[in-house]
């Protein structure tokens, strides 16, 4: 069904040189405008040859260090120094964005799970479609900043993925360095079907993603880490000048289910680690307490390996099920 | 109207020696089960001779350190180390820590505008009615943990209020410095009306309140704040034997208005400092970027006051008009 | 507040003889219609002298035996045989009985926790503003038509109210005994306050009031049940010509709390016995399943008294804190 | 769609001697929980060599019987007395029955309009998809327990199709009369696409169906019901010792589309007759009453066979359109 | 409790001379921010001596002349010109306002039924009790736009009330007349409990309100009857050089309640009269159709009296007991 | 998808002779009813030899002219007086219409972006299938009776769309012009995928739509615009007898998108040209202002062509990226 045309029109001409700020407009007919449209912003910058970065955000609407970091790279990029094209979306799932979830408000899509998209389907659908058909055949390298959201938090890093093609995967590894987060992971992920990572990758472009950090916020520091990392990324890839800089990345790995602590009841959290803090196997990370009555026995929750503690659910309630912590092992 | 008689009972006897754990029975008729109740779980601690500790979480019912210290001590206590008498509810608006919101999403109330309640309200007003006719009465010393809540966040700080009778401020500011948070502030709240503080406070009693962190979540340092916090005032009050201890808390000041930044537009939120940064009057803290288009320059939001940044909105997104930073002037 | 002016006016003259179809007419200006009204379906049948008998159903909107009981009477009743008044409101809480619901879906209000009501309130406050300011002072004899609702299921019954004044206790209860229902109860209500009963007794009404099945359904059996009922009531007033007929209804007491079997908590609920079996104290009338897992221990509730299994929760799913069970003891 | 590979996994091994209660485990990711789960109980008990019953409730979500059948059935049966194997899934739309509803609250899904289901779809696409391919694969007989919900009411029966294999066929209609409910009914689904009956007969599997009374709730005498039925049927396939035990089923059949009576007025429904009672074609069964005025002339709804009122509406209120009344015809 | 302290504060100075524009900041603590502040518009122009005209509109949040001449008005006044002070508010009930609804999205209150207001209660009553305790008392002439709304229609009109002082009357009368709006109406309001109007002219205030068209909208020719009519009424005051202009009023009256034609039936509405068209009394001016059915006969709605078609309910489906059609009596 | 089978019914006979009033019955299981219908009403009325004219109304379901004219149509015609075939089916997307809005609130659908449907979708894709399969094989003209809807606002004009068959566009031109509606445009659609025109077209139907007024209201005037049209289309079709009557319509053009004037702003609309209006390249017809503060410069929207104002937004308040105003050449 990717085959069709999109509805989805570009107020920016993305073979134009020099700087534009515009929109992605999409035709959207509802019940409080018949005659509507999603306008999602967009930048493009090109200046000279070279290849063409692409960059987004808000591929999860309450994912925020994305966003800001690609607003303030709109605002303040000389065209001058550029050799190639950016083109930024700041926030992919618009909809999603406005309304600070990680979800559409409209159709419920969930943008990383809904490629390759469609033509005919709702707002999510044909966005990915737009992504699909229109912007990944003209990029080089695919940026996709994400931060955990308002139910999960990360240590930040940016991640690759194991891929068939090796030289492929090299060069996303490599990119995945360049970008200079605190930790860098090479992420086996257990559903990539659907996911915007595996469209790209499957169009051979070297693709890079991150969480950095979460809970629906970001601050100072991990705004930071993500504006030193799309600068640091358009560095390696030659489109602007001078040396990538900033700290060599600690890697971390995940070989296995064993990472992942789900929730075995619902219930308050009661943390006994933080993120950051070295864990054993078998130690106990979080304690959930039955909500109904006080003076129960908590359900203790363990660490599967040894490793760092790299990721956990962010809101103070727990559901049975919810993915509670995640290790990752220290890669020397 | 508060004289009037409240439709909630105790499952546990206020007067009884030993540890009980139990509930606060509501009655409560609605379309999903018309002879309904909402059953607020309370444990009571009784020994000996001593004072009346009424201790409370949940207030907001997104704020979670309180909970986490509460649930953890109603299992903890030894009821043969107490003197005197400890009661805990450690979700006081038990609906709106049920559904993880600052209010009740039965009837909106917020618990902290509600006092001195109504017997023949919604239930938010039905339970502060109970505490101010039934819990409050039998207290000595109260304590009250907040947090942020899901939208704002704090550097975690014990605080007490300025008192026309000098003795009772005495008291509380003890009490505050005995918590031992990293900071103690002494609050000159501008909107004090229906809060439970002056309910409180207007009975005479000693009271403390905090605010332990935020974004609605909490993590193992800042509940072990709490956990210091409420076994310290247990300590402080004789109830609990030994000493009171942890660090002497870094006293703030919030001398007026200009200690608050309100966001002057709605939008994408840049911080530019973190919770804990030293900045200086006209330093920008916050820069607010318009979300319909790229390439506009962001509103800067600048500090008032020299001083620590001591508060902050949480979510990513701001709009006009929410507090966006507080700043607290460090006290020698 | 309940001397003020009522907003509502009614399409018939209730001193008209005659049999009258029309409405009680409630202004609401809301979002969907600036100037729209509220029309409550009334009846009045006035021919000759004799007492007036106030009739009403569907106090709460998802209780169903009233409302077709007093639809039938309003279009079957020949008012050449009627020696006096009946006035006939079959739906009291409309907008909760145009929504299937106990409540009203415009304010949330439970007309049976509504008395005195206020002309200046939501619209349930100002029916029942109008009912204890221009109806029931018309009345002599008040008959409320209940049923269990979605929520609640009971053994078909007439009720009464001990009351201070003893004539006025034995007039309701002979007027109970009258409806013939299968089953009579002497009600010593928990919690009496703000409902139409007591507004009603307060005036020196003679008061009936009727729990007959429930489910949010009705029955051929029940709606016989009902439509017998408020024949004989009429019968009784002398309204309408001949005798009373039917059973002598079985008497039942509920003594004390015991009656009633909360439940301890939330889940699938395994029946043990069915309405209308005897039970003895201790018996296990409902196993509660938790509903997360299979293979654990059901919570067993138990009867607290030896006597009839006469009322329990209807939904499937039970919430801790709802009443699950109520056993009457027989009365000889 | 339905040969890609489900995301569901299940804790428990199928192959695995003895009992096994655990999950089936369905990734979910949304606004609430970016990493979350449904959690969908499943038990298996398996022993010695035998065939395989696949056993279900809440196919839809407000169907209690087979839940509360099937959770003691977990709990009770003894894996020592079983030859061949036993899954149980006691809540089949789970998210459905965790809210009381007839369909998934999370994407409006009625299971029963879902098969054969799709592994890229909402959760209820899923869950189709994964008995589609997982389980139904794995059984030789299949029951699916399901009774009215709560908006209709049945007498309690088990039920067979006519299938094209008479074979097949015929070991359904056996498997129903060894049910042993009060009736059995061979249906001719007027609407069967999608369903998963159609599913399982497709796969050649012997397939029995109920409703076992309705209105979302159960009683202690349909629970008895559905208990004897499914022990009976265990028996039946020989994976339980022991002989079928129970009345002989009362058949009833449901020739053309007369046996239908559907609501030609929204309205107030006066119930002229009961389930099980006998009516003839032309009889009035129910009276529709305009719910917007008194004295009017209500829709009289007659029966368009001779038989036994065998189904109707529950709610008090219906809506033009909605099946009101049923008749099965009795066969000799 | 009006007389309580408001939680308001204006950015504005209303005693400083030249042209502020602020806003009226009322804190408001909610789920989606707990420090939270509706911020209200507010244009002050002082300037010399002379009278203090107050200006509103959306005291109806969906009624959009006002809004628009006032904006213009506050855009466009010259300081310099004025003589007195012009308070201007241009969205009253600003939450209703923001979400295009008649009524708050907050508290669903109706700004025109909350006077006095109360500084305890809601956004809306906060509002309302800040016109009454601050604003009001500033003002000699108070002028508030209004026009139909989402759902009504009118001719525009300019109105007044009679009043018990005679004096303050013709003042108001006189006032009416120089906004020149096409039409003048002599409105005697049958509910004119809690109004602002009722309010300011209880405070001795000179009033005037308007009806200028509807629907959910405004046209550049309403807009510009609005625009006419602040600015006559400017002039009127002396706040503004120069004379009125404009045309003569046409005189309406509404004698009694056979003005407004109530709906008899839900369903859609057959126009058989536009506003503006003289109508005899008994003549139809609209039809119902039965949504359900075509082939019945509408129900025909006629005038109650000879006059001019001057308000209609605007959508095209109508409920039973909405006001369908006004009709008002041509004054000579 | 396509080819499969309706679950939809009809209880007329579209072969009979005569006028016949039913309903087009969709089955439709849903929590509140298991076994519920939408019944959309459709009258056939067929004489003798002759075309069908296949007529709707109400596609969107906040639309009313159609609706009304249909109406009044199936009321009023005579069978007698036909010769062919007349199948009125009023209200197209009968859940929208019943919900006074554009789209399903059923299935969200947008019927005019739902075919060629979906034997196995929602509500709104298998009406638009039925219509695919089984109405528009049956007709020779199909008439689409549209407005704006709450949302948007027309002159009222008949259309016809350029097709590439030169002879079908030719009759539907002409029957365009028997409309006699006083303008009318040739539309060169942008997105006319998915729609029931070209579904209509493309089966080589001739097709006549309209915009016939809007604001989700009709009036006594568009009424009668659109009761002219429909008779006037059987009498060009020959199915009534007699000649069309009416004005000759005013031909407007809509060469390209500069006819279109999107809204740059979000915020409240100051009309400065009404419908109708003559207006000139470059001349503003419509101001923005920022409705969070007073005091700022709107934004000014001004005509890309010299034209007829044929179109605007209708909503007081407008988002960035809605059509705001819709020029139209004229045509000699």
């Amino acid at each position: 069904m990717t085959a069709s045309i999109t509805p989805i029109s570009a107020t920016v001409d993305f073979d134009k040189e020099g700087i534009q700020h515009g929109h992605l407009v999409l035709p959207h007919s509802h019940d409080e405008s018949a005659w509507g449209s999603i306008m999602i912003p967009v930048c493009v910058v090109k200046n000279g040859s070279g290849p063409t970065v692409l960059m987004t955000g808000a591929n999860h609407g309450d994912e925020y260090e994305g966003p800001v970091a690609l607003w303030d790279l709109a605002r303040t990029i000389d065209p001058k120094q550029v050799s190639g094209r950016v083109i930024i979306v700041p926030a992919m799932n618009y909809p999603a964005f406005r309304a600070g979830r990680r979800t559409s408000p409209i159709d419920g899509g969930n943008m990383n799970r809904s490629f390759p998209g469609n033509s005919d389907g709702g707002p999510t659908a044909k966005i990915a479609h737009y992504f699909m058909s229109a912007l990944l055949p003209l990029a080089d390298i695919v940026v996709d900043l994400h931060s955990g959201g308002r139910t999960l938090d990360f240590l930040p890093f940016a991640a690759a993925h194991i891929l068939p093609n090796q030289a492929q995967e090299k060069a996303c590894v490599e990119a995945m360095m360049a970008f200079c987060a605190p930790y860098a992971v090479m992420l086996l992920e257990l559903d990539a079907v659907s996911t915007y990572d595996t469209a790209a990758e499957s169009l051979g472009k070297i693709f890079v993603t991150t969480e950095l950090s979460g809970g629906g916020t970001s601050s100072a520091e991990t705004a930071r880490i993500a504006k030193r990392g799309v600068t640091n990324l358009l560095r390696h890839a030659g489109v602007l000048p001078g040396a990538v800089e900033g700290p060599q990345s600690q890697r971390l790995d995940m070989p296995d289910g064993r990472c992942y602590t789900p929730a075995q009841a619902p219930g308050l959290v009661e943390w006994m680690k933080d993120l950051g803090d070295e864990v054993k196997a078998g130690e106990v990370i979080a304690r959930v307490h039955d909500v109904e009555r006080t003076g129960t026995v908590p359900v203790d929750h363990v660490a599967g390996v040894d490793g760092l503690f790299m990721g956990r659910h962010f809101p103070g309630i727990v559901q049975f099920g919810d993915t509670l912590g995640v290790i990752g092992v220290t890669v020397d």
